[in-house]
């Protein structure tokens, strides 16, 4: 099989699982416990939190609180951070971002949509014309989850602030975090980020945020992640996250060539005449949206999958409905929009692999274009 | 080591960690992805809420959605149950539902907190009265965390509705489930459950609810779950937590006679000049606090560490304060709440352990008052 969801969920690396599985025998005790077991395995998910954290942050300017996985991460930014007047955002958002801001409406809190360009970014003067003095956060994806695109979040953060100093600024980092180069800057106030994307595993999140921030718990009760979320950590997805930053960190920088260089063999052998590149070529190399207009993706998704390739057709969370509503917002045409394919890669991706799916991609499609008469 | 803090957390069971396992390798899809290996997952997760589901309730009448926990649970059922007016509950109550109970008051819900009755169960008639036309929603827990106390949650909730019929029922079950004999009757709207307290992992729980009740999401995007709570499905956990509630219900009631009759062993072999007894006898058989009254517990504590005895001192969840606030809402003097020790059992403790552990109290007390001249 050669699995090309890596956007959707990646496979746990080995050694993420084999560091942390001691969590689950010997080392079960709880965190809050105040004997020997409990105070040891506290200080593991400090050791983890400050292994993430100083990967992209100074811990000295920035904390990081563990959650159950980049949505509650989204939340808490989303629902603590947007507390007044309106709430800036973009089209681009994954859905915890897109439907948390659409949910402000309910407490009186107005969401508003920037648009995107055609790559998938956000329209950076539109967003801005959208901010005023009673925006109390804006919220910018920082590599949309489709296309690839990569909004430059560090500038767009000092430009909303030279507009409105008080105004707060998130970002979703969920698809680039272990994928691309951050260091966040004072700008950025909160910063979202996932475990099961990076070889991490499911159910394991952080929310990163500036130390003098006041930000307020979402989920209230025994006081864990110094009483801003609550409930038993989960140790073992808190320790493999630890084990798996550091893997792919520990070679981010030859990793995201040669993730490249992979991106492009897979594109360059594409049938130009069947697939339509999406992703700008200055996005995430971990992903490649492409689109066989005209062509069901859904169809071609199935038929890739009986060959043994296995792709997205935009977000698995939101697969649900007939079309990406983020594609859509890039402002394609419907037959671009049904034929949408998102090829999405990792670290252990082969260069083999890319081939091999590139020619069961042409094969697919020209086939489903003959049958279906195209 | 004879671990006897197992309302805190339980080792994961082997059969669980070994049955879910294969979520964390070969099994490794995104469950909201639409090829084979994404559904196939999916139907493991519905087969762990059949499983979880059907022990306590008529699938045709309550559904059930996954959370990371107890705590994400009770904060769901507080503020989507508890949106206007006031809402009842107890001074008994984890944290997860008294401090959301607290945070309603910023978002302008009165909480109004019923006082107990010395054995640590709600005074029920104080509580009835608490409740009027403006209730929108009660909330009791079914096994007090501390003294093992049960509330009547099926009489109380008929109560309640008598008084007020569209008032919500909830109840905190972390501490019923898969200890003792539950049974949803149609008067209990909500209904929290936990893993990790019955040989699962940390990070999973379950809300349960009525199945004709509009519950609104607590964490917004993908729409998993029913779009009753999005993020990535944490399969692992989840499919651990079915593979623990088919072992602890698959002995239900004889573990339940064997975990008694090891409660009332310790007990009766500890030293009644040294310990008073806080926990009623008729409560749940896995908790027993007692209280070396003018001793200081945690002091205890870590005497009996030292001789290999593990138990608590109060929930862990809020072992940050000095004084449990659920014993200090029993209406205990200063020097019983000092010297509480709470010794939870498993299935797996032995009749030997519990003996060794009540000797190992009987010196560790007796050692530590001649120490203290007490």
């Amino acid at each position: 099989m050669i699995y090309l969801d890596n956007a959707a969920t990646t496979r746990p690396l080995q050694e993420a699982v084999e560091a942390a599985e001691i969590f689950l025998t010997e080392r079960y005790f709880n965190p809050s416990a105040l004997y020997g077991g409990g105070v040891a395995v506290q200080k593991e998910i400090a050791a983890a939190r400050e292994e993430i954290l100083s990967r992209i942050a100074d811990a000295g300017h920035f904390s990081l609180i563990f959650t159950s996985g980049g949505t509650e991460a989204d939340n808490q930014a989303i629902f603590c951070g947007g507390k007044r007047g309106n709430v800036v955002t973009t089209a681009g958002e994954h859905a915890a971002v897109y439907q948390s801001c659409l949910a402000l409406k309910n407490r009186g809190v107005e969401p508003r949509f920037a648009p995107l360009r055609p790559d998938g970014s956000v329209d950076e003067e539109a967003l801005l014309r959208l901010v005023d003095e009673k925006t109390s956060l804006v919220s910018v994806v920082h590599v949309n989850n489709e296309t690839g695109a990569v909004n430059d979040i560090f500038r767009l953060a000092r430009q909303v602030k030279e507009k409105n100093p008080r105004c707060l600024f998130h970002s979703d980092g969920v698809q680039a975090f272990g994928k691309i180069s951050v260091r966040l800057t004072e700008e950025i106030d909160l910063y979202s980020v996932s475990a099961h994307k990076i070889g991490g595993v499911k159910g394991t999140g952080a929310l990163i945020f500036r130390k003098n921030l006041a930000l307020s718990p979402y989920l209230y009760g025994g006081g864990q992640e110094g009483n801003l979320r609550s409930g038993t950590e989960n140790v073992f997805g808190i320790a493999a996250f630890g084990a798996a930053a550091r893997v792919r960190f520990g070679s981010l920088r030859e990793t995201g060539e040669q993730i490249l260089r992979l991106r492009e063999l897979l594109f360059d052998a594409l049938d130009p005449a069947l697939y339509t590149r999406l992703s700008p070529r200055e996005g995430s190399p971990f992903l490649l949206s492409v689109s066989a207009a005209g062509l069901r993706g859904e169809v071609l998704q199935r038929l890739l999958e009986g060959e043994g390739v296995i792709v997205g057709t935009g977000s698995a969370c939101s697969s649900k409905h007939p079309f990406s509503r983020v594609i859509q917002a890039c402002g394609y045409r419907n037959d671009i929009l049904q034929g949408v394919l998102r090829v999405s890669f990792s670290p252990d991706t082969t260069q083999e692999e890319a081939k091999a799916a590139a020619e069961r991609m042409n094969e697919a499609a020209s086939r489903l274009k003959e049958k279906t008469g195209k």
